[in-house]
């Protein structure tokens, strides 16, 4: 028996006790006479006490032979610390140790196993196994796995059938990249793995088997961006004979199940906020309501004085930043700067202030007097004290850099604290988005996405004014899921295959089983996914997905860890009937 | 809304009740004057009923229209029945319908969807959504949500956490095909599926996470036999400071869970065979003990009385059939066939009576007198009426096919109930098998497996008779779980890839980070895998795991309903710097 107790299972009430633990050795304090192990495991860490003429020699020999991330084994007795320790669980007792035994030897580790380590980003991942000891890792991998459980939980309750779809599916052009899989038996052709386990819910639908959920790997062959990942995670739903409304309550009490039992955080109700709302207020589809600072347009208030840049803009706009009328010049002109950086693409930042006295004051007083300035801050709803800044250009770029400066203000001004959570609804989503490289519509979501019943007509006539019965779930400025209520009807989804460029030979030949299977008595349907690493992140109040994966990839799709992709065999190549062309 | 009840819920409180319900038309009935439909949703079938004169004129003449699986919604209120069906839930009440509505069309299925269905294999798997409509087929895959409750209820209740290991991992040649994915962005280089999460999951125990699960897919590329597939799901487990016996332990109490919580059967503590007993009195490593019919081994009492094909033979055994001394030719003429087909090989078969009257009577009285066969019987244990079954030939060859004969035996006379669960422990595997062909070992379970602390000594100078540290858990002569205490010790691990005969670089180059790993502070640790679709399969009392997948491909890796795998466009190929050989 390797313990009869683990590492952060032992207290007060032991004292006396006889026990064996196994564990790791995360620190050994030599104090001449005294000799200290902070032994660790999974579940804490015990403190493990030696002393000089009375631990027997034998296992002081051992001791000194011991170094850090050794794999230890003790016998020893619970007794009373001398010195508590109220950070740990263990923290009032240590091990007096009677017996040791090394399970396993380590090498000094290429970085400390420390909550602050002195590993660089690349060599963490490299030595993977080594970063997931670090508590804070650890931590993020347990708060997945309570997600995960939680998630389940609150489906299974609510009826939901946990099916697994296939992952070696069929490859269709729309979307992102697939990853295929070229196959040996059926020479020439290839399997492709799911983007998503869109069609075969669906069918799981037309199968009726109600309410479907999954937590599933999904890949998409994209260049990465720092937070993408090739392989990710989703928690994906459907439902049969709903509205809308039937899903945003269902999962409206998913995302409350999850807040309250991994958070122990009461959520309100979700406030629903149109896209075009989001778009009006916010400058983006997934607006962070954790904090006001909604977008002014001041259009009819500032055109027409003279000033150039207003009086061509398209679009003028701005946020009140409160009690920030006393920003020095070099704060504003890091604003000035922040706006101008390629990726926010302003072209320049105009101010004004509204003093704690009164007074007001802006970056264009050339053109605008006091009189005028008043009903600027009339329009900001704006009070002495407070800071007005604005932006002014073509509307879709300068809302979107409007919506960056505002988020920088929310950074600024402590706005966006990540124990703070304000989960929302974005519905009312346009069907389809104008590629004006390519000319030609393409889905918001996807080509399964239903129509506003009273929009249908417009299909042919008038696509970009089609809004879809789609829907967003945000919370903090992160989109963690979305959805749709599907057609289900098979001349409907013809049209929309129309709609989006498809010929009927294309259509029939990427979408011909899910287009035979709605001839079939195809129920009402609807469902969302969520992004399941993202969700975890979010929860644990991070930024990166990164860090609540076991084993991520980097930026490019590689695991440094296992060294993968590589390069396979010429044997298997031929097996496989394919040739590299590099 | 779509309704206010589902299918399977409305009883006899619920007379009187206003009701919305939908689903699809399973049958209608219509007795002139008198019209039932039985409405089906995945929770049950309510009747509804409609009468010449009294439903609207309306009403009917949508309900003339409608076939079998269109989908309808009603409104109606809920009466008692006058003849009750007690077989289903809702039996005591139907519906009155006052309003009814056609939600969608159908088509006539192809085959019908009912528990005996006319379609064949070939056309219910291309119309796969259609087949999942069958009571039959959605209780398997029902049965299946609920082991994997069950399954994660226990484990996290054991405090295992379920972490998510990766898809894309790295090709190695050692074991069945892997399946590969082209890398676009690492070009020239491939990833592969996993055949099992196993270097992940001792990644995980090094990491310190002490008890990991995960339901997890994974994938062989082989040629299919009847009853395997290209993607097949494991529940894969790990744990660390655990000796062989831990884990039975944990895991026996998995197995006792599910039967308990799944199939209400109470499971007695599982027996532990070792593999030399399962060989010697089974003749396999996965016996089916839910009947005895042991193999007797007759080499000692049978040899030396002048029959050339027991002496001969360097292996003589045989199974005592109780009360089957009254076959007939015929029956006998039968087992001989059975005995003699190519797949089990046997030369003949040899018998005896052990008639009801006390006589004796061989197939081989001419070598053999009464007394002779009184020292068989004695042998067998046999008492009169019982049929002795003696085969004779090479050792391995004979005692798998004596173990065949021994479940058809087994078959015939009604011994294999899939109703009864007989589980137990193999134990004591050896670590190696010799390949006459390759003219080496290879590890039976993996390379990772820890042969018998007293037998490492024999690894390079008699690695035959070397034993492992492994298990499987055998259930009605079903393998259903396997695994092993694995080796934590990168010296020990360096022996054993040394012994299968890899080089130094080669296990370097495949192994490399869980050979670095180890050098880091391995912790003692070991696993178990179970085939969830055999496990799920045999608990549904059926031989095929294909009835439990939702979407399974056939024999030839094909999904017929979606028509994959496919060719895929030239410039994806290009993309991924592959050319097609064929």
């Amino acid at each position: 028996m390797y313990r009869t107790h683990n590492c952060g299972e032992l207290n007060i009430c032991n004292v006396n006790q006889q026990v064996v633990l196994s564990g790791w050795v995360q620190r050994i304090r030599d104090k001449g006479g005294m000799i200290w192990i902070d032994l660790r495991d999974r579940y804490g860490i015990t403190q493990l006490m030696f002393e000089e003429g009375k631990t027997s020699e034998d296992v002081l020999s051992v001791v000194k032979k011991i170094g850090r991330e050794y794999v230890i084994q003790v016998n020893g007795e619970v007794i009373e610390r001398l010195s508590k320790n109220p950070k740990i669980s263990t923290g009032d007792i240590e091990i007096k140790v009677s017996e040791i035994k090394v399970l396993n030897i380590s090498q000094t580790p290429p970085f400390t196993i420390e909550d602050y380590t002195d590993g660089g980003d690349e060599l963490r991942m490299q030595y993977r196994y080594l970063d997931l000891r670090r508590n804070e890792v650890k931590q993020n991998i347990m708060l997945r796995h309570k997600m995960s459980i939680e998630t389940r939980n609150y489906l299974n309750n609510e009826g939901f059938i946990d099916i697994e779809t296939p992952v070696l599916i069929k490859s269709t052009p729309e979307g992102a990249r697939d990853f295929v899989v070229p196959s040996r038996m059926n020479q020439g052709e290839f399997y492709a793995l799911p983007q998503s386990p869109q069609t075969f819910k669906q069918l799981l639908m037309v199968a009726g088997f109600d309410k479907y959920y999954q937590i599933v790997k999904c890949f998409r062959d994209e260049d990465l961006r720092a937070d993408r990942q090739p392989e990710f995670t989703q928690i994906d739903c459907e439902m049969s004979f709903v509205h809308q409304d039937d899903i945003l309550n269902t999962f409206e009490g998913l995302i409350k199940h999850l807040f309250k039992k991994v958070k122990n955080v009461e959520i309100c109700e979700l406030p629903k906020m149109t896209y075009s709302d989001a778009m009006k207020y916010y400058g983006c589809d997934k607006p962070d309501i954790r904090f006001g600072m909604k977008f002014v347009e001041l259009n009819e208030t500032v055109k027409g004085k003279g000033f150039k840049v207003f009086d061509d803009a398209e679009y003028v706009a701005g946020i009140c930043a409160e009690n920030c009328s006393e920003y020095t010049r070099k704060q504003l002109d890091e604003l000035t700067e922040f706006v101008k950086k390629p990726q926010i693409g302003a072209t320049g930042l105009i101010y004004a202030r509204y003093s704690a006295d009164g007074t007001l004051k802006s970056s264009v007083d050339k053109f605008f007097n006091a009189e005028e300035l008043q009903k600027w801050a009339e329009k900001f709803g704006a009070k002495p004290g407070d800071l007005m800044l604005i932006l002014a250009g073509k509307e879709e770029k300068t809302q979107k850099a409007l919506s960056e400066l505002r988020l920088e203000m929310g950074n600024k001004l402590g706005l966006r604290n990540p124990d703070v959570f304000a989960p929302l609804w974005v519905v009312d989503f346009p069907l389809f988005e104008y590629n004006e490289e390519d000319g030609r519509y393409y889905a918001k979501h996807h080509p399964f996405t239903s129509p506003k019943l009273e929009h249908i007509n417009m299909l042919e006539t008038n696509p970009a004014e089609v809004m879809a019965n789609a829907y967003d779930m945000v919370i903090n400025g992160v989109e963690v899921g979305g959805g749709s209520i599907r057609i289900f009807d098979n001349e409907l989804q013809q049209k929309m295959f129309k709609a989006l460029g498809f010929t009927k030979e294309q259509a029939e030949y990427q979408f011909g089983f899910l287009l035979n299977a709605f001839k079939f008595g195809a129920p009402p349907h609807g469902g969302i996914a969520f992004g399941f690493d993202r969700l975890c992140s979010l929860f644990g109040g991070s930024e990166s997905i990164r860090d609540y994966i076991a084993f991520p990839k980097n930026n490019s799709g590689r695991d440094v860890m296992i060294d993968s992709p590589s390069l396979i065999s010429s044997e298997q190549l031929k097996e496989l009937n394919i040739r590299v062309t590099v």
